[in-house]
Parts: C-alpha cells; sequence; structure tokens
C-alpha cells in the first residue's frame, strides 16, 4: 500500500575506505583535517534513477561520511579540528536528493533518514567525546539537508557573496520536514528564536548575510575574498582548544570481511543467521579466545584487531545491514557466549586505559554501536543460556534487549556479570547508563547491582532485577519458543511505535528529540498524501503541475 | 485518501453540566468526591455507529468528565480527594471504544486523543496544582484506556477478585498503541521497569493480583470484601494531604451561550468568525469594559462572570470547537482588542490574590486554556493593532502565536506590554514560561523585558525580541496578507509536523513526551495499513477474520 510505486533498492553495504570515496575528499594537514565535498552525480545507489546534482546526496554519499569520520577517529588522532566544505564552486550541499526520496519506500526512507541523522549525531559525539571540533564553510548555497549538516558542526561560517544562503525548504517545497535534525538543532542547538525559526523554515529562498548572523543561523559572514582565510584561521583555532590527547599515530581500520552464505553471515566475533520462515535473526556476539591488550602500547599495536573495537565494528555492520537489507525480519535475539572472564578482563583494560585516545575511541564506538541498537526498530530479546558470555560490556546487549530470558538450570553453570563498565561508560542517548534507566523507579538498585561481588545466577539475576524472566529447564524451551512466536505475530508498526516509547524511559535531550519527537511526526509526514499522494507534494516535486493538498488539519 | 470511508462525526459542542451527564455520577461528600462511570451504551456521539458496552468511551463521556473535573476546581473548592471508579458491576473501564476508533477519520482520533490526553493531564493538574488527590479505585475490568485513567490518577486500588486485572492490550490486540499517555506513564511516571512494561504491553490478559504490585502497576490490591473500606479510608488519608485552602464555597459555572450565526460565534469577550474561502478564522478577544474583582470576596460574589475566568473559559470552548467542527480552517489569527490598563489591573488583582483558592482555580485555569492554545494544530499569528490589548497576560497569545505582526504606525498608539504575570505564572507544558522558551538563546532578555517599565512601541517591542515583525504603515497591509496567504498555501500536515517541532523548544517533560514521543507515533500508526487499512487490526476488530500485516519493520 505505498502511494506510489518503490523503486526497489539494491542491497546497501556500509564499509568503504577513503581510496573508494566518490563523493567526498579527505584530507589531513597536522591538527586539520578537511572533509570536501563533491558528489559524483552519478555514484548513487540507483544511478539510474535519479542524478546527484548540486552536491545533493542519497545514503552512498553519508556512508562515506560515516566511514570519513571513522577514520579521523581511528587513523588521525592528530587531528583536532575538521573542516566540512565542498569542492564545488558556490555549492555546499543541496541536501537529500529529492527524486531519491520520491522515489524510495516508506521503510527505506526512514531508515535513510536514521542513518544520517546517526551520522550528523556522530559529529557531535566526535567533538564532544574526542574533543575534535567540526566547523562548517558554506561557500555557496546551503539547503536542506546541506544546512543540516551545518548544523551539526560547532560553528558555521557562510560566504557573504550577496546569495549564498541558509536555508530550510521542505516545508514550503515539498510537504515535510528538515528532519534529519534540521527543526530540533535550529531551536534547541542553536536556540533560534522560535518565531524567527518559524519565519525561516517557510522562506525557501532562505536567509543570507548579516540576518543570518542576527537570527543564530550562522556565526559569522565573511567577503568571498577574505573566506579561506577566515575558515582557516577558525579552524585552527578550534583546533588549539580540543582537549584531544595529541598522540598519534593512528591505527588503521581494515576491513570486516564477512563471509556470506545465504542467511547467514559469519564475522570473526559475530555471527548473524536468518530464519526467514519465522523473520527471527539470530545475533551472536563471541567473547575473545585469544590474549588482549592490556596496555596502551598494547592497544595501539592490536590496532583494530583487539577484540573491543573489532567485535564492536561487526555488530555495527551487522545491525545496519539488517536494518536496510532486511526490513522483514522483526526479531532479534541477542546472544553473547564464550568466556565471560575474557570480556570481563577487556574491560578492565578499558578502564584502565581510558585516558589514552585509542581507548578512548573504543569506548566512544562500543557506546555509539549500542545507541544504533537502542535505536534499530526491531524487537530484541536477549537469551541467556550456558556458556553465555553476557559479563560487563556484553551485559548492556541484555539490557538494551526489551526482554532478557535466562535460563535458571538446575546442573549447568548460567551466571551473568557486572563490570565497571556498565557503570555509566555507555550512556544512552537520554544521557542514563541503561542501568539507570532500567532501575528509574528504584535508583538505589543501580548501586546495589554494581556492588553486588562476582557472578549472578538466574535466581539472583531476577532478584536483583537484571533480566526479565527465568525459567527453569523445563519450561524454558516453550516459554522462550512461545515469547518469539507470539511477539512475531503482531502489528510490525505497533511494535516500532511501543518499543520506541518503553525504550526511551526518563529524560529527553536533543538527540532523544530528534529520534523521538522530530522523526516520529517526520515518519507520520512520510505516510501522509499531501507528501507522499500521487499528487503530493513530494511526488511531483520537479514534474509538471503543483502539489495537490487536502486542507484538513489533524 | 482515508483507508475506510470514514463516518462524518455531528458538529461537536463542549458545555455540559451535571444535571446533564449520561455517563458519570459526580458526588460529593465532604472533603470526598466520588466520580463514578456508568456509561450509557446508546449516549455516544454516533449513537447508530456503535454502543458504548463495558464502559467503554467516546468523545462524548471524555466531555461530560472534563466538565466534571471543572465542576470539582469551581464548585467545590472543599474537595480534597476524588475516588475515580465505576458503579458497573466487575467493570470498571474497557477503554476507547474500538468501533468508534474504527470507523473515525484520521484527523477525527487524532483530535479525540489529544483532548482525553488533555483531560487526563488535567486531572494530574489537579493534583499538583489544586491540591485534589486522585485515587482510581478498579472494581473490575480495566483495559486499555480504562487503565490509562488510572494511570492519570495519584493512586491505583486494584480489586483482588481473582479475574480483575489491569491491561494495556492495544498493541496486540488492535495494532496500535496506548495512546492516552499509557506507554509514557507506565515507564516514566509509574516507573515500571522498561522490560517488564514490554511484557506488560503485550499481554492481552493483562497483569492481576500481587504480581500488579510488585511490577508497579497498581498501588495496592485489596481482597474484593474489604474493598471499600480501603479505598475509603485511603482516599481519606489523600484527602488530609491536600494543600488545598480550605475555604468554600464554590462558585457556578454558567454556560457560556455563546450566538452563533453562520461562521461567527459569538461570546462575551470572544468573537470567532470563520473566513472559509481563505480558510482562516480570526480569533478576538477583548479586555474588560467593567469594573473586575480586585479583593477575594470580589472574586468570589463576581464568581463565573469575572473576566479572567469568563474570557478563558470562552476562548477554551472555542479553540475546542475549532479543532473538532472546522478542520480545513489552518490559520488561526489572534486578536487582543480593547483597554490594555484593564487587563494589567486584573493581572494584578490575580498576583495579589494568588493564595486563595479561587484565585489560584482561575490562573490554573488560564495556564490550562494557554497550553490548549499551544496544542492546536493550527497556525498562529498574532496580529497587534492600534487599539490592542496585548498586555500581561494577554500577552501570552502573542508568544503563544508561531508568529507576532505588530504596526508600527507613526501616528497611532500601537503598544504592548508585560505585567508580573508574565513571569513564570502560565508555564508551557515543558516547564518554562513562554518568555523563557522565546529566549532559550539569550536567558538575560527575559529579564530585560519583564524590567521594562511601561509599554514597548513597536520599535521597543522589535529591539526587545518580543514580537516577530514590525512593518510600518505602508508596508502593513501587504506583508500580513502576504503572509497569512503564503502560510495557507503550504502543506497542512508538513505544517502540523513543523509547529509541534518548533513550538516545543527546550526541555521535555512527561507532558511533552505524551504529546511529542508517544502521540506522533501514535498518529504515524493511525496511517498505516496495518491498523487502518481494510485488513488493519483495528478496522477487522470484532469482526470475521484475522489482520492481515505486512511485516516490514520500518
Amino acid at each position: 500500500m505505498e502511494p506510489t510505486l518503490p523503486v526497489q533498492t539494491p542491497t546497501v553495504t556500509f564499509e568503504t575506505s577513503p581510496d573508494q570515496y566518490k563523493h567526498w575528499k579527505l584530507t589531513v594537514d597536522g591538527a586539520i583535517a578537511t572533509l570536501a565535498m563533491d558528489v559524483k552525480e552519478d555514484g548513487g545507489l540507483r544511478p539510474n534513477d535519479y542524478k546527484l546534482k548540486l552536491n545533493s546526496y542519497d545514503l552512498a554519499v553519508d556512508i562515506e561520511l560515516a566511514d570519513a569520520l571513522q577514520r579521523i577517529r581511528f587513523e588521525h588522532p592528530e587531528v583536532h579540528a575538521v573542516l566540512v566544505t565542498s569542492l564545488k564552486p558556490r555549492i555546499f550541499c543541496a541536501g537529500a536528493n529529492i527524486f531519491m526520496l520520491g522515489s524510495s519506500s516508506h521503510g527505506f526512507k526512514v531508515n535513510f533518514c536514521k542513518f544520517t541523522n546517526e551520522t550528523r549525531l556522530g559529529m557531535e559525539d566526535l567533538s564532544a567525546n574526542s574533543g575534535v571540533k567540526m566547523l562548517a564553510a558554506l561557500n555557496g548555497i546551503c539547503a536542506g539537508g546541506g544546512y543540516e549538516l551545518a548544523l551539526a558542526c560547532d560553528e558555521i561560517y557562510l560566504v557573504d557573496d550577496g546569495s549564498a544562503s541558509v536555508a530550510l525548504p521542505e516545508t514550503p517545497l515539498l510537504g515535510v520536514l528538515p528532519g534529519t535534525g534540521g527543526l530540533t538543532r535550529v531551536v534547541d542547538k542553536r536556540k533560534v528564536r522560535r518565531d524567527l525559526a518559524d519565519a525561516f523554515s517557510t522562506l525557501t529562498e532562505g536567509v543570507r548575510g548579516k540576518r543570518a548572523v542576527e537570527w543564530r543561523l550562522v556565526d559569522k559572514v565573511v567577503a568571498p575574498s577574505q573566506f579561506k582565510d577566515a575558515i582557516t584561521k577558525r579552524a585552527q583555532e578550534l583546533a588549539s582548544q580540543s582537549h584531544r590527547p595529541d598522540s598519534g599515530p593512528g591505527i588503521t581500520l581494515g576491513p570486516l570481511n564477512p563471509v556470506i552464505d545465504g542467511d547467514r553471515i559469519q564475522y570473526q566475533y559475530v555471527l548473524g543467521t536468518i530464519d526467514r520462515a519465522r523473520r527471527v535473526c539470530d545475533l551472536t556476539i563471541s567473547a575473545p579466545e585469544t590474549a588482549q591488550p592490556t596496555t596502551t602500547d598494547e592497544f595501539v599495536q592490536a590496532g583494530d584487531q583487539a577484540w573491543a573495537l573489532r567485535a564492536f565494528r561487526e555488530l555495527d555492520d551487522a545491525i545496519l545491514r539488517l536494518r536496510l537489507n532486511e526490513p522483514e525480519i522483526g526479531t532479534v535475539l541477542l546472544r553473547a557466549v564464550g568466556n565471560k572472564q575474557s570480556v570481563l578482563d577487556v574491560d578492565r583494560a578499558l578502564d584502565t586505559n581510558r585516558d589514552h585516545w585509542l581507548v578512548r575511541e573504543i569506548i566512544n564506538h562500543i557506546r555509539r554501536t549500542l545507541k544504533r541498537l537502542d535505536l534499530t526498530a526491531r524487537s530484541l530479546f536477549a537469551i541467556i543460556e550456558p556458556g553465555n558470555a553476557f559479563a560487563g560490556t556484553l551485559f548492556e546487549l541484555a539490557i538494551a534487549a526489551d526482554r532478557a530470558y535466562m535460563l535458571d538450570h538446575p546442573d549447568e553453570d548460567n551466571t551473568i556479570q557486572l563490570s565497571v563498565m556498565n557503570a555509566g561508560s555507555y550512556p544512552m542517548s537520554t544521557g542514563l547508563s541503561r542501568l539507570e534507566v532500567r532501575f528509574l523507579g528504584e535508583p538505589e538498585s543501580v548501586k546495589k547491582a554494581l556492588d553486588h561481588d562476582g557472578p549472578f545466577d538466574a535466581h539472583d539475576a531476577q532478584a536483583f532485577g537484571l533480566v526479565s524472566f527465568a525459567p527453569d529447564d523445563i519450561d524454558w524451551e516453550d516459554e522462550v519458543r512461545m515469547a518469539i512466536e507470539e511477539r512475531t505475530a503482531f502489528s510490525p508498526d505497533a511494535l516500532t511505535g511501543m518499543e520506541a516509547n518503553l525504550r526511551f524511559a526518563g529524560p529527553e535531550t536533543m538527540e532523544t528529540k530528534i529520534f523521538g519527537r522530530l522523526t516520529a511526526w517526520q515518519n507520520w509526514i512520510f505516510q501522509r498524501p499531501n507528501a507522499v499522494g500521487e499528487r503530493g507534494a513530494l511526488t511531483v516535486y520537479g514534474r509538471e503541475g503543483r502539489p495537490h493538498f487536502d486542507w484538513k488539519r489533524t
């Protein structure tokens, strides 16, 4: 029941590297990296369906941006500031490609926006948690998603050439929202006065020059002749304010090379298997089996082969593939297997060395991957059986899940364990740790659980509130099977809405507002005939004829 | 493009009184009021289309509940606790009527939920701001909206008869969310652990007895033989903890008796006129012209005729009629006219006497009405011309608006003015005052504006950031006309989403989460074929055949 026949998007893969980039150029000059957009018109995911004109982007472009940010984090610890700009004269970025959006299915649109939002939030994370400051250098047209990209930077400089402006023309032109954080960041991050934000968000031509500064839309406008000097100078100033530890060299992020065989994807530490008939994915992460780094030197030496980094890069990749390529697989069974102690040893090493740039980046990466899991619109059940490795960092998977089932076996050893890493190293987008969110109603239980010495068996785990259900060996199989069967029979949409509400108990932040308030409204609009119907604004854009609106307000 | 042919709902009016109630019985016994639900099956808004069985409700039922709460606030200052229960044996409330929902248009569903949400939040407001504690006494079946009604109370007692349970069966049975605050209040108010909330929200049969207490879903379960005594005792305890000033008698809320003539509705202080061709409503509120109460005795004597109460009761009624009965009127021009000084005098009287129960209730009512305006999905432009009365309390209308246009006239006097009432007496649902939200980016401007002595002319108003635009007399007419024409040409859905984001800059609260996160997701689901399509779960409920789902998750 899509309003227009959506085009099938080919299987999406998320791995790339700078030498393969089609759309971005990443250069590093001392403490300053430059990320320059130069989108190749026929380099999109579906080059026959749309051309990426005027530095407009699709998912292919954003996958490169996300990769470039990873390279800056891990391969370039010397970078303390990033200039985000464009190589096309008088064009910064025209935003998400409208013909791509207009011809994509609802699910693709939603997941495209989710990924781009995660990438933008990753830029803010890079600034806040890695100390790499971001400066948007707008050399020309900057509209819609282009301005939203700029909004994700710490500061925005705009060339003052009499024509360059910033704009959010989505509402007046396309009948949709600036949904990549635009509305939220305008009022909540840049704190533009809400009536001016209202006027701005309906001005197709945008705002330029002095007024753009007065309205707080950009930080500075600079004459074209002085633009290059101004942005270079400002990038240097920002770099000098960075709190990033100054200690290269970086490590290299190699390819993950998963082996894909039908409905099975096998990485080194992560295994995903799909049961298509049941619409269930088993996602298993294995504890390390070999010695892991314990000192900063060993971490640098291990590079991308350290379990803590590799396993979570693999998990991240698996989640993204699942989201985009397997929309019908509605339930994910999370399993952690292997030697619990080896995970706890890794946690100790992460905690001990957390001030080192690389260890900090590894922790940051695990945190972002866990957030990606929180935001994945699939039901997540953790399955905790003998041989499990749900300890410390891996235990976060169990409390990221909607439910955790733990087998209470009379004979076999089945325990879980916490570590110092559960005490706030991986806050959710709400700003609270998963344990804090879990125990909103009894905050003393967080401390109680963390103070507990050693493993929890199923009985203790349930008594401490760490798992949802702990059936014994007689009930286990039936109870878990029935819970899964029941779950997979419910309306996928109701589950998405339910999980998006229950998972984010507690405070809201700009980040949760973007995924909750803004995205939920955008998804609603993405279903509305006024946007996506045969004569909806998004559908008819660029074609003959004007959109046709049902004028009823809701 | 509604998925099923929606039934036309007759024009809705919102005024009623206890002697006209069909569905509720309000009795007052000293400090305890009892609000007992006894829904008349054929007393709904469209009695030919659905029967309100098992104490299920529609908008007609909720309008009476909202009225009863108003009576408790104004007519019964002696009430310090309310028992919310049912007169039907073994049935508390089965929730919103499903056949009503299934046969309503999208817009009606959304506005029905908005009103019921406002009523539930009004119950919490009654507890927090009037000191009237609410106790839900669940004497039997309590499902969906029934449990959501209970969740809006301070405490929940459930009869322990072996069958009575609380349940949120929306997701498993209907493919929608418990959207009247249910999901939010379970985790954010009652702080049910999120994995247990997940299990609970998928259990059609709900949870009863001891487990309901353990999961924090109810506060107490009581054997049937002791139920009446237990709830009476608890209501008395709650009443004794109330901070409501103990000083009757109440005042009587008489009917508003607006005169309706075609597209014009005339109350005593509020005038609404609709320009159907332009899809614009002019909503004008007049300042008082007669002497207003200045002492508490005078307030009691004036009763419902005091301007501060009457004018905002009228405004509230006008907003509700507009929402439900005029969906195509997308833009509201807010005007305040008359003697500014008389509004400032009222503000002084409100401020001076704010500790008196009645004045407190008047201020509470104005606050709730302004919140209702914030939540109204229509574009709001304040129009400030000579003769305007945008001062103090009425100035809140100008900053509740998406934009305010103020005529900068060279000859005629056109000024606005603040009062102490703008300094936090009417917080938004975010918890901040409208001035604080306006100046998120420059908090010092709040104090600057409030410290300013006397009126602001158009130039000052703009310099202080209090209005959006101040065209002079040459540009005024064209600029305002063009702004309105432009606004009314945009996609109504995009505007709804845009305004819902920009108006609520700043922090989120449980209240804003209900209207932002929860409602936005519910509205999305209310558009999805899995819920409302021909074979959607909401559509087929109670008919032959099972729902058909598109399994794709988004």
